[in-house]
């Protein structure tokens, strides 16, 4: 099943709304690029492509698929505690195959740099996305360079385009009725990081979660891979879009207990300080998955063993009665509310 | 042989000669990207990678090479007389696949764009992309989109990741002593435009060239695959860079005749009134080829056969006697001078 729904674009200028991986964000990916692909030309014969808006695409080859994804970051401030906006995209662009099911094998850059940029900085930023990615066996094997003259960008944009090898691929539309919901760590930590020093704060106790997920995803893809039904991290947009996204797109109902997400304190303090939920910052370096329940306790514990400590799970996937697609949220109290899908301004250059 | 000098980077900021394609360009994606990325990282095993700098990378498959390629576009203006950024980010997609040999297959794009831009206008540029795409029968499996808050980018970025499939890869540095140098049509055209327009000229008479050479390459490819030795399209930098950059790859001297590149007359006198060399214009829908002597003459006439009337033999390629590495341009009154590799600024966000 498609969870694209065609929603009608509301404004004729582009808001920042449209960048922050929210509804609005669907809106005008599907309305200006998914619906206006003639559909035989939305994936490759047997792959995955713009229908699934899955963390990549897939093109099969002999012995499984390659897999593909490409992503323009954006961060603002381009350096932060914990990594840069180098580090960042290599992160990120491993996250996204890994999630497919994929090895990442290689890569390619393009940097759009301001005039007058610091040599020494982009050294900073390139040094970090190459030990980034050489760190996680992956190549650099081609790439673009330019410049926009001074005041026609704010600093820098990095885009990364990476390439994995998939025996199996992890398509999170086989989520099924009865899978647990499982989160690796603390969520919300690059997202909250980034809106304090946007509002111009120093938030010493907050640092970018930002990494790749390689020593988790390989061992568990390697050993459960027939059992994780989908796979994905929660940046813009955060779990509150995620999971709404899982819900859409397979029809059922996802309910998770609130008190069982991990949050870290600072973070849930820089959050409400600032007037956001959580729920809607990104990660950069946690995993979301939908797990058999035959095998659920067991992936927690093989990532305990991972290192990956505070993983647990957070809720589970049921049929849908009444209404399909949507994210039930239960309170330590008992309460049930909707947790509907982030919209509207979160954080502008968050990644 | 690499090509990769190491030359060192002689200011402390970046400055827009770094991003005009030219010998500032390379100096600084060899400094700060490849010399940073280890050796056995610059290509997967028996691929085309960091190395080559060819137009794109290739991963050996069965049967063949994947190959890949990814650019950010930043043309200004984004809307043309021949085209908009969208198309333009297709076309030199599409084209940077087909000189490496391989037929285009499926394409990613990641759009950032400035708060507030029209919608309709994206429309056009994403309806253009997309439709170029469709033309050459190239799917379009994923993408990004991002919006970067007013004031924090002029307009709008586009990049484009290439994905598509060679039997048997067109490497540069193949190109051998004694193969003809084939232009495929009048060059300069994009770059004139562009730098025109970027000077508040209003040109009746230029046109961007950009456009696709699918209906050029694949036929070429399939006929005379083996007597293609190199392949490349004239962006950036134009023919100049380009020749140069074969040269100084090969260890060889290229040698043309100037009279027989085709140049037409507005974008020469355009050209000569904005005090650039049209040799140094950026191309968008020209091949330039070296191939073999026993079949330049018949790749010519199928060349013309195809559509393309102007292609033509330009020069050919000799061994080095004394100078290695240089391009020597043969006026028609019989002068030789060295034609130099373009430095400083040519012409910023051209494509």
């Amino acid at each position: 099943m498609s969870r694209i729904a065609y929603r009608p674009l509301l404004s004729t200028k582009v808001t920042l709304a449209h960048g922050s991986g929210g509804v609005e964000t669907e809106a005008i990916v599907e309305n200006l690029i998914v619906k206006l692909v003639p559909e035989a030309l939305r994936k490759t014969p047997g792959g995955v492509g713009l229908d699934a808006l899955d963390d990549g695409a897939a093109i099969p080859v002999p012995g499984g698929y390659m897999v593909f994804t490409v992503d323009s970051y954006t961060v603002n401030p381009p350096f932060f505690p914990g990594g840069n906006i180098g580090s960042l995209a290599a992160s990120g662009t491993i996250n996204d195959l890994l999630m497919m099911g994929a090895r990442p094998v290689a890569a390619l850059d393009a940097i759009v740099v301001e005039e007058g940029f610091e040599v020494a900085r982009l050294r900073e930023i390139t040094e970090s996305l190459v030990k980034t990615l050489a760190e996680n066996n992956v190549a650099l094997i081609g790439g673009d360079f330019k410049v926009l003259p001074k005041g026609q960008l704010d600093k820098i944009v990095v885009t990364v385009a990476g390439i994995g090898f998939a025996k199996k691929l992890i398509v999170d539309t086989n989520l099924k009725p009865g899978d647990k919901i499982i989160v690796s760590g603390p969520i919300a930590e690059h997202g909250a990081l980034i809106l304090a020093l946007q509002q111009g704060l120093e938030p010493k106790d907050l640092k970018s979660d930002a990494k790749p997920l390689t020593d988790l995803m390989l061992p568990l893809v390697e050993k459960y891979g027939d059992y994780i039904h989908a796979a994905r991290d929660p940046t813009r947009g955060g779990l509150a879009m995620l999971l709404n996204d899982w819900a859409q797109s397979t029809g059922t109902v996802i309910v998770v207990e609130e008190e069982k997400i991990p949050v870290r304190e600072p973070v849930r303090a820089y959050a409400e300080m600032l007037g956001v939920d959580p729920l809607t910052l990104a990660s950069e370096g946690v995993a979301v998955l939908a797990v058999d329940p035959s095998k659920a306790e067991e992936v927690v514990e093989e990532m305990h063993r991972l290192g990956y400590k505070q993983a647990s799970i957070i809720g589970e996937v049921r049929r849908a009665e009444r209404h399909r697609g949507i994210v039930l949220l239960k309170s330590v109290t008992g309460g049930v509310r909707i947790l509907e899908p982030p919209s509207g301004e979160i954080v502008p250059r968050i990644c």
